[in-house]
């Protein structure tokens, strides 16, 4: 089967395209490079077929220039956007383009090529702000962040395609997702810090932000259970972990044990990191679990998987000196 | 007090034009005159201080010159967006400039210039087809046109920035509003049809196809009433009639009772106008009603009474021949 992945040189496209390319999948590889590295692909190659363009996918042209040998019959799985929330809150003009213009460029190409079935790597945060009660995929949409923002406006555009010219069109909306290779993030920003200066961590906010966490390798599997169950159309679904997550100052704390155990926590007044961040929220997975699969791993064991799996990484990539700095 | 209305040359924006005037306050209309007309905004002169700007409100180089002279107290009314809804579906396009760019380039605007009070004009179309399910306004929002889409993303857009940097910010869902001076719309047509061929009037679809219809009197009555009552922050509101709604069929007949008793009724086969319609909904306007505004004419008063003005406004455009095309 033939698979495009926009994004395709960055963290979860990698993931899945190790998990394609084990099943015997040929996959076209989709990204600008902004965000994603080279490396990465190369490492996929030794896998099985792999075909890269360096491409702006919000460029509607350039997009069907990369797209033109690729059978109409291909999955594609939708996963480049902005991924600095904060960034977003200033200028939504990252979001625009990176997120919701790449959206509707995608969306326009695949019409004009006959291509029909389509994966959307979405949010959490299309929810925005629900307090104590429970993220269900039929809670209404209010997003806080222009991240969130211009993955809704996203979503929205492919419920319509999915009315006038998509058959399938599967919306995953998840928490946070960790895992290597970590390209940024609350775990690799901690750790990075921690290897600068071993003896204190400065925290953004109180430490009290509640959050869900996602380990890639529970992502990809459950995406691709979903795609493999179900009638086609369209559908929604939150993928995360069973509980309610797990606060800013027990990662911090893990994230000390593991890397600099006498390391002193310094901790910020507000209750979130920035505007238009979601504090805490409780997400609801009832749906996937009906459709047949349920994660294994907790919040907090996602993430002590995921600083040891990012630890070994900064270590190698930095030799012996695990304080260093690239050369 | 000072006001800024986007689409400021169109059907309800001079409806709502009217009534701002009438209470003494002043008004910068905003248009780029594709589908709003000059003659409108000359009409309002006598009510009062009316400025008009003809200008791409999604050029927010030109928006923001046109806005230069506003108080950033005033309250901004943004109207502006494609109407068109069938050709949304066939190309986006010009939903994503009309709608969704004029939102994007408008927010950009208010917010360089520290203007913190925004009133949107959305739509029912932004819950998408529920069938016999009450559209209240924490319902589902799964738009299956792009006119729903491009209004969906605006409103999240306008949700972020409520979380940013405005103060006031509210978000009216209204199904079809009727009234004159239309621009466009089933009454229009089938009116203008009529006038054509007195004989016969073709239907788009089967005629079972029901939704609510609003007369854009009590539109504007409901929005002033719900930006005079409230603490400010985000809000959204349902504005519709209290009822169910009336099928096409009964619009027609009502047509051809005032306008060409003897013609026949020619129905499609199709259970919906065009891809992206939805075929009928049910609007709770409850949460409208507890805030204390209730609306006093059924669908089907509405229609009537839009039916009455619009054939008033066509026979005085074409002088005695009532079937006669414009000069």
């Amino acid at each position: 089967m033939d698979h495009v992945i926009t994004g395709g040189a960055g963290f979860i496209a990698v993931n899945l395209a190790r998990s394609l390319l084990a099943r015997g999948d040929r996959l076209v590889l989709l990204d600008d490079l902004s965000r994603g590295h080279p490396a990465y692909v190369e490492a996929l190659r030794p896998l099985g077929p792999v075909a890269f363009h360096k491409v702006d996918v919000a460029d509607e042209n350039a997009l069907g220039a990369a797209m033109a040998g690729v059978s109409p019959e291909a999955h594609v799985w939708h996963l480049c956007a902005n991924s600095d929330i904060p960034a977003g809150v200033e200028d939504p003009a990252v979001d625009l383009h990176d997120t919701f213009m790449t959206t509707y460029a995608l969306l326009r190409v695949m019409r004009k090529r006959g291509m029909r079935r389509l994966h959307f790597a979405s949010t959490s945060a299309v929810y925005g702000d629900h307090g104590v009660h429970a993220l269900h995929e039929e809670a209404k949409t209010e997003p806080i962040s222009n991240y969130g923002a211009m993955k809704l406006a996203s979503e929205a555009l492919i419920r319509a395609a999915a009315e006038a010219h998509l058959d399938i069109a599967t919306v995953f909306r998840f928490p946070n997702v960790i895992g290597t290779p970590a390209t940024h993030g609350v775990l690799i920003d901690f750790i990075r810090k921690l290897a600068a200066t071993p003896g204190d961590l400065a925290v953004l906010g109180n430490g009290t932000q509640k959050k869900s966490y996602l380990h890639v390798a529970e992502l990809v599997e459950a995406m691709l259970f979903i795609t493999a169950h179900g009638a086609g159309g369209y559908r929604v679904f939150n993928i995360g972990p069973a509980d309610t997550g797990i606060t800013v100052r027990e990662i911090a704390e893990a994230v000390r044990y593991h890397v600099s155990p006498g390391a002193r926590l310094h901790f910020g007044t507000a209750d979130r990191g920035w505007v238009g961040d979601v504090p805490r929220f409780v997400y609801a997975i009832d749906k996937l679990r009906a459709l047949g699969w349920s994660p294994r791993l907790s919040s907090h064991e996602a993430i002590t998987r995921a600083i040891a799996e990012i630890a070994a990484a900064e270590r190698t990539a930095h030799g012996a000196n695990p304080g260093g700095t690239s050369p």
